[in-house]
């Protein structure tokens, strides 16, 4: 999924998540993935973007609908089991910031 | 230079620059390092965070505190050269997104 084919006209939501792993990856990797993949039947999503540094700073970018989507996937029961491992296991820090899109353009070349 | 640690109050503004490289240096490094160096020097500048997947997909997020710092950032002249580059060498595609960032909070184990 690319957060650049949504095809939404702004303005829309983007969710910064970002984070320092931890070491080892102690189940990271398979929550990952299913996380990935609920995600992306959430009511209200527009896609995801990531990319994370070899020495484990991590920037992710979901992109949403409106603020009740966000909120409504923030409250997901299987998320926030995700969420509690993040900050018992996975993560040493990181920031969330919710944002208003307000505007985008692309270059193709 | 770390966007967490900005002190800055929301809402302020990020710039989300996604970004596919094209393969090669040619020049970049350097570039990236001028820029660098230079953008911290900006009047309303606050941060700047930065990852890349080694398939060459990347973000880079700048924090602003205003949409008129970030425009005149656009408009530098350095800047304006390594934007013209960066369609001509660099970038084999890019999007920008201007932000305002409504709300945040942080986790630190």
């Amino acid at each position: 999924m690319n957060g650049n084919d949504h095809g939404a006209a702004e303005p829309y939501y983007a969710v910064i998540f970002t984070s320092r792993r931890s070491s080892g990856d102690n189940g990271y990797s398979e929550m990952d993935q299913k996380m990935d993949e609920l995600v992306a039947h959430q009511p209200g999503f527009l896609g995801v973007e990531s990319a994370r540094n070899d020495s484990g700073f991590g920037i992710t970018i979901s992109y949403w609908s409106s603020l009740e989507a966000i909120r409504h996937w923030k409250n997901n029961e299987m998320h926030k089991i995700a969420q509690e491992q993040g900050k018992q296991v996975w993560y040493d820090n990181y920031t969330v910031r919710i944002c208003k899109v307000e505007r985008e353009y692309s270059f193709n070349g």
